[in-house]
Parts: structure tokens; sequence; C-alpha cells
């Protein structure tokens, strides 16, 4: 037993250096979004592939490999520690599994495929794109292969989902994206024959964006964000990354006419910062020390974003101060036309700006062309056909050119296939939690109103924070509330807040 | 030869990669002075220790050391090459000789007396700090004599001196300082009989730091700063950092009472980064791509601080924008009173805060004692006292406790012992450059007038920036002005400056 115990020091001793080295990586790539000088991008990436190589090695060597043979049956663990060797394993065979030639060739190809995705879209011609994304389709059928997923219809694309959201294939997202989508569509369909419920004051006036960045932070703050190990930045595009355990940072981006944009940015990447703030310190460093999927991080930034930050008992609570802040702007509005106003639906070809309402359903329509690509049921030159097909299905839209269509997304062009359903499963894994917090927390909208997160924070820090990588989605699920993944729940939370607000 | 041509191919390929990480160590270092959250501090020492022993793993190595091994006559080499093999053999030497235990003892000790140092002053107790002082002093006289110097009285500084400026030892420089105190004393004594030339505008009203913020943006662009290569950002302590090739980086701090403060520290810390950024791409990436020593590098911006930032010439240039900035502030103010009051002489107790007049007599003073320190001849608990009669007797100024006095550098806490007379160094160089530039330019004054910088970045450019390392110091002197150090451009300069300012 001296040597197991010898063996599992060692072995974390191995983890942490990777993981300061990850860390160190998102530094660099964190500086190379927010602060690099244009010309520098050449150095930073040499940097990061030296830097990024390194972590490999940490991960990937005969002594990790001896060490794991060693605790093959190790028993007599903590929980934690088995839960330590088991994500440690797993990280450790992904990246055995893929060659150093094969790892590369993914870069090389990626490079290309992402500057070709650039040029498709500057001009909306997606043959510019097509034999790339050909290529990234093989590259990654090959890499689940790899990984070993084989023998049934869905099993390359099962192989990628379980990168974002590990046990959960294809058939079971479909058994909850499909009602989903018909119940949406449904709504959907109510909502287009009333009237909008328009904000002209959103539209129309000029919102200066340093006093917008000065509300932001003050919300923030507010929501019990700690700029102690935090930071608010900008960049081109919002994200959250981790840079350290006591240094997580967020970005956000403002436009002077568009005041919500860079607030809703704002509250959707704190509610990723909370979750990796959360996690419990005796995880530190080591791998379980990150959210445990994509799925359950948007859960958190989606919750905090939009069932919290769009509803009416939040802006009781912030409302009278946005208006100190914009007094001109929001001149005589009142709290319910503010209310209806961020909470107005009107699909939009494009995902990143679509409402509450159908932005499910923009990400089931990727979720169904990437299964049939997959699945050799969809060819690459068919895809800009189906991708229109079914934004007039889904959303009553046609796509006037492929940059508003099939281009719009910067994730196949990276190769990201699997991803997409992360948003969908955030919004529906939020509100499976949100139920049960809320049936422990009957105070929660007087709590909102009067600006008192503290129940909230506490209840999400015990129950999904602090668990970190330990407790893999479904089990996560399963221990809160005692269910599976279901869509019920969000449905009953859109249909009864939109009922509401357009009076259906 | 073919075998020379791989092995120098495989040792390029080799300090590339250690420079790289030498260039993401300083990303997260700069990172640590500019953005890093409070509590970030502990994760991001990981992260440096790491990646600070991978840069040392590529220099010190079997493989670099049977490389130059092979070299050794090498013969037939372009004079870069030779340059090359002549810098990464110092660089590999001096990190050779001290063993893995000792740098880890070094480090350790200068954690301890850093915060040591930090108490000290904040209580104005040199007690605190002189257990760790000597502690500090007995390292870095091991260091030196790991290095091989022996045998005279100035051997071990003599070590230390050759860090920062290679070549030149405790006697040559006494050679140049000696002098130099005699006649800057004289000259202060001269002034100190004069009625300072106040400037009451620069002492009582409020300058907006966003507003002097935006003006230096603007007085950099206007020197020819490259923003596509490099950032201006805040930090406690202004510093200049190379992060790439591209990627050079300056701080400054303002404060609304002093608005010249920040001004001339941006301006100094652009100087360095003139520098930096000047270097031939064809020494990019390698270890030739800096700055040749501190005392050249001073040169750089003590010249653009001083000698062009603080000349009349330079503010007809900028003066009437600077009041476009500050109408209410500079009201009634003219360019003869500006110029007076940003070129006051008051010796001060403190370094940093000091004239250009008084400045070498606070580096002498520091010299003499560590010379003093590692020929044995000084005691550490008879420094304050030394340092007390020396400060009376250079500038007619006693500390009235030790925090004004001997505590008040960072440098010797951290065992950057010889490193001071770089400032000292960098007024010297920085006047012999001059001199020479002004006699190629004959026109400088008047191009100065009219914000001119072409034709000096120019001539900077090609006789300095662009060899980095490949010339050392005092062959870089020699190369442009046919001397050796001397004291006498300096001298030249400040004594005619300050005899037609104060009307001596």
């Amino acid at each position: 037993m001296a040597d197991k115990t010898k063996a599992l020091a060692k072995l974390h001793s191995l983890d942490t250096e990777r993981m300061h080295l990850e860390r160190a990586a998102a530094v660099l790539r964190w500086d190379q979004e927010t602060c690099l000088p244009a010309k520098g991008v050449e150095d930073r990436a040499e940097q990061l592939a030296l830097i990024e190589g390194f972590a490999h090695e940490k991960l990937v060597n005969p002594e990790t490999e001896g060490l794991l043979g060693e605790l093959e049956d190790a028993g007599d663990l903590s929980a934690q520690e088995e839960d330590f060797l088991r994500v440690f394993r797993r990280d450790f065979r992904r990246a055995q599994r893929l060659s150093p030639e094969f790892v590369r060739e993914c870069a090389r190809a990626e490079g290309l495929s992402q500057a070709a995705w650039v040029e498709a879209r500057k001009n909306s011609d997606f043959a510019v794109f097509a034999p790339h994304l050909e290529k990234m389709i093989a590259l990654a059928r090959k890499k689940s292969e790899y990984w070993g997923w084989a023998g049934t219809a869905d099993s390359p694309y099962d192989g990628l989902l379980d990168i974002y959201e590990p046990g959960l294939g294809a058939a079971d997202m479909a058994g909850v994206f499909y009602p989903l989508r018909e119940r949406l569509s449904a709504l959907l369909e109510k909502i287009s024959a009333k009237a909008p419920a328009l904000g002209a004051f959103l539209t129309g006036p000029q919102y200066d964006v340093q006093r917008q960045d000065a509300f932001c932070r003050e919300l923030l703050g507010g929501l019990g964000f700690d700029f102690t190990r935090s930071r608010l930045d900008l960049s081109a595009h919002p994200f959250t990354t981790t840079l350290g355990f006591n240094d997580v940072r967020i970005t956000t981006r403002y436009a002077a006419a568009e005041p919500l944009s860079g607030l809703f940015s704002v509250i959707h990447e704190g509610g990723h910062g909370f979750y990796e703030l959360g996690i419990d310190p005796a995880l530190r460093s080591s791998c379980l020390a990150e959210g445990t999927s994509m799925g359950i991080h948007e859960s958190q930034s989606r919750l905090w974003e939009n069932v919290i930050g769009r509803s009416r008992a939040f802006w009781e609570g912030w409302f009278p101060r946005f208006k100190e802040y914009f007094p001109q702007q929001l001149s005589g509005v009142g709290l319910d036309s503010f209310y209806r106003a961020m909470n107005r639906v009107s699909p939009s070809l494009i995902r990143v700006e679509a409402d509450e309402v159908s932005y499910s359903l923009h990400i089931i329509l990727r979720f169904e062309l990437e299964r049939r690509l997959f699945q050799g049921t969809l060819a690459v030159q068919d895809l800009p056909g189906a991708w229109n097909r079914a934004m007039e299905e889904y959303l009553g839209l046609r796509p006037a050119c492929d940059a508003q269509g099939i281009l719009q997304d910067v994730h196949w062009s990276m190769g990201a296939f699997g991803y997409f359903p992360s948003y969908a499963l955030g919004n529906l894994y939020g509100l499976q939690f949100w139920e049960k917090l809320r049936e422990c927390l009957p105070d929660t909208d007087a709590a909102l109103g009067r600006r008192d997160y503290a129940a909230i924070h506490r209840w999400l820090g015990e129950n999904i924070y602090r668990w970190g990588r330990r407790l893999e989605p479904s089990r996560l699920l399963l221990k809160i509330t005692g269910k599976e993944l279901s869509a019920e729940p969000f449905l009953r939370y859109i249909e009864r807040k939109y009922t509401e607000l357009y009076e259906l």
C-alpha cells in the first residue's frame, strides 16, 4: 500500500504541473484576445506551441503510464481519489491515443480551414470552405475512431459529443431535443401572431460605453463577483477563462446602440465565472478543478443570463439603478416596458442574436445536421440547402446568402463538431436545477427583488460549483434532482413566461 | 564542415526555444504587474517556476554542451554567427556554473529578503533587514566566485557588475565616477546659491489622469512608437519588457497632482522600447535580440527622457499641444516658465525623485557603498551610518530615518548588486552618443522643434538599436565615437544647460 500511496502522490505531482502549464497557456491565450499588439501573433503561436507541448508531455509519458498501471486496482481510496483517477485516466487515454503526427495534422488543417472560413464568410461563398469542411469532418471521424468509437451509425458523432458532454450520446439528445423542437415551434407560432412588444428606448438613443462598463462592474460586484480573484476585460467575442485557482477572467464588448448586448454578455460570462470560482479548494490545481462539462457550464451562464437576468424580479432590484446611469435614455420608461423589451421574441437568422424562445431551435438545427453529416446521410455539398430548408421549417426564415446561414458560426471550421448541443443542454439542465433550487428556496423571487443572491450562490455552490469534474453531468443531475435529462422544466418555464408576456 | 553547420543549426533551434520560453515567462510577469487579480499570485509563481525551469533546461543540458564542444574552433563563420556563439557561450557558462540547489537557495533567500525589506521599510527599521542583506551579499559573493571571479580586492563585485555591464569593472567605473562626482557637486553648490525656478502651475492644480494618458499616447505616437508592435499600460512601477519580436510593452503610472511624473516615465520607457523594437530582424528570437547591457539601455531611455524630453527645442514642438489638453491649468504659462519648471534642480533624499544634476550623485553613493561591502571594508551594520554621511557630503541632506535613506530601494533586497551603476553609465554613454549624433545631424534642434524624429531614429537605429547583443558596450562605444567611456560629454552638456538655466 505504501507503493500505491507513493504512486498516487507522484501522479498528483505530474497532474499539478500539467495544470499549471495549461493555466500558463491560458494566460497567453487570454492576453492574445485582450492585449496582444497586432503584429505579435506569430511569436505568440510559437510560445503557445512550446508550453502546450510541455503540458502534453506531463500527461502522456512512460512514467504516467506506469503509475496508472500500478494504480489499476488500488482499492481503499477516498471517493475524491477515485474521482481523480477516473478523470485523469480519461484525459490520459484521450491524449495518448492521438499520435503527435495526427495532432499536428489536425492543427495544420484547422489553421487552413479557419482562414478559408473567414474568406468564405466574407464573400458568402460556401464553395471556398467546403473542401476544408470535408477535411475537418474526416479528421474528426478519425479522432473518434482512435478513441475507440465504432460499430453503430452514431459512433463517430457520439465520440465527439462525449468530449463536451461525457456520457450523453446522439440518441439521448434526440430523445429530448425533438419534443423540445415541437413545443418551441408551436410557442413561437402563437407569439408571432401577436404584435411585438417593442422598446424604442433600446434602439434609438446612444448609451455611452464607459457608463455601460461602470454599470456592469457595479452589477457584477452586486452579484457577488470577487474582483480579488477575477477580472472583467474587453475582447472581440466574450469568453471566460481560468488562469489559476484565484484567477478566473471574463470578457465582454459594448456597443453604444445596443445597451443590453454587453450587459447580458457580462451576466452570462459571470455565470461561467461563478462556477469556476466556486470549485472546492481541495481540488485546487488538479484536473478535477474545472467545470464538469460544457452543458453544465452553459447551465450556469444561461441561468444567470436568462432565468435570473431577464426576470422581472431581478430588475425590480436593478432597474432604478440602471436608470440613474442613463437618465436621459430611459426617461419615462417603466419597469414593465423595460422587462418586455428585453424579452422581445423575434426570430432571426443569426444564432447569437436569438431570443430565449428561438435560441434552442438554432441549436437543434445544427445538431441534426451534424448528426447526419457523421452518419454519412448528408453530404457537405448538400449542407447549405439542408440548412436553409430547416431554417424555413423551424423559424420561418430563409437566409438570403450563406454568410447569413451555414457560414455564420466558427465552430465547424475549428473542427468543434458536437459542441453546439451544449448550449441547448445548458437551457435544459439550468431549469432542472432551478426548479429544485426554488423548491429549496421558496423566497427566491423576493430575494432577487432585494438584490440578495447569497442563498442562490450557497445552493449552487454546494450542489454544483464545488464538485468540479468529480461528478459527471448525469450523476450530478441525478444527485440534485433525482431525475434524468428532461426538457419539461425548461418548457414549463418558457411557456409560462411567454404566455404571460404575450398574453397568449 | 557539414557537421559544424548541423551543430550550429541545432544550437540555434535550442536557443530559439529558450527565447520563446523566456518571452512566455515575460508575458506572465507583465500580466502579474498589470492585470493579475490580487489573490492570483500564488499560482502565478508556480507557473513561472515551471516555464523558467524549461527555459533553463533548453540552455543547460548535455546536448548544448556537446554542440558547443563541436563548435569550439568552428572557423569560417559569418560575423553574426561568431557573435551568436560568443553570447550563447556566455549565457551557457553563467547558467551552467550555478547548481540547481544554489539557484533554489538564492530564490528562497530572495523571497524572504524582499518580504523583510518591505517590513523594514514600512517601520524604518534597518535591523529587520540587516541579516537578510548579509545573506544576500554572501550569496552574491558566492555566485561571483562560481563564475570564476577571484584574486583581487574587487573580484566579487566585478563579477556582479559584469552581469549588467559586460567588460566594465569597479576600477574603470571609479575612474569616471569620481571626477563626475566632484564636478556635479560643484555645479550643485553653485545652483543652490540661486533662487529656485518654481512652477506653481505644476504643483497646484489637478491634471486629470485620463487626459494625461491621452496626451502621453499622442506623444508616444508622435515620437514614432509603433502601437502595432507595442502597448502602454499602467503598473505600480514603470517598466519595459519584451514579450516577442513584435511585442514590446511599456508601463507608467499617473498622479493628478504631478503631471510631469507619468509623462517623463512614458518617454523614459519609450526610449527602452525604441531600442528593443529596433533590433535587426535577422536576430529575431535569438539570444542576440536584446539590448546589449543595462547601461546602454539606460543611455537610450535617459537620452529620450532628459536630453531630448527636457530640452527647450522638444517642447517648442509639444507645448502648444500640451496646453490644449490642459488649458485651465496652464493658462498664462509660457514655454520658458514651463521649461524652467521641468528642469528645476532641488536635491532630495530619494533617488527616483532626483533631478538631472543630482541623480548621478545618488548612484555614485550606492556604487561606493556596494564596492566597499564586497571589498569587505564596510560591514552591513555600519551601512546606515555610511549612507547618511555620504548623503550629507554629496547632497547636503541627512535622512531623518532609514526609510528615507538606506531602505529606499528594492535592488539590494533582490540581490541585484552591481545594477545601480547602469543608471549613471546611461547618462554618460547617452551624451557620448548624442554628441556624435549631433555632429552627424547638425539640424537636430530644428528637427525637434518641428517634431521630426525620423533622422534621430535612423541614426540610433543604424548605430545602436539594430546590433542587439552583437556588440558589447565598449565595442559599441568605440565603433560609434572612437572613444572609451568618458564623463566629459555629459558634464559639458549638464554644465552648459544649467549654467544657462540658472544664469550661473
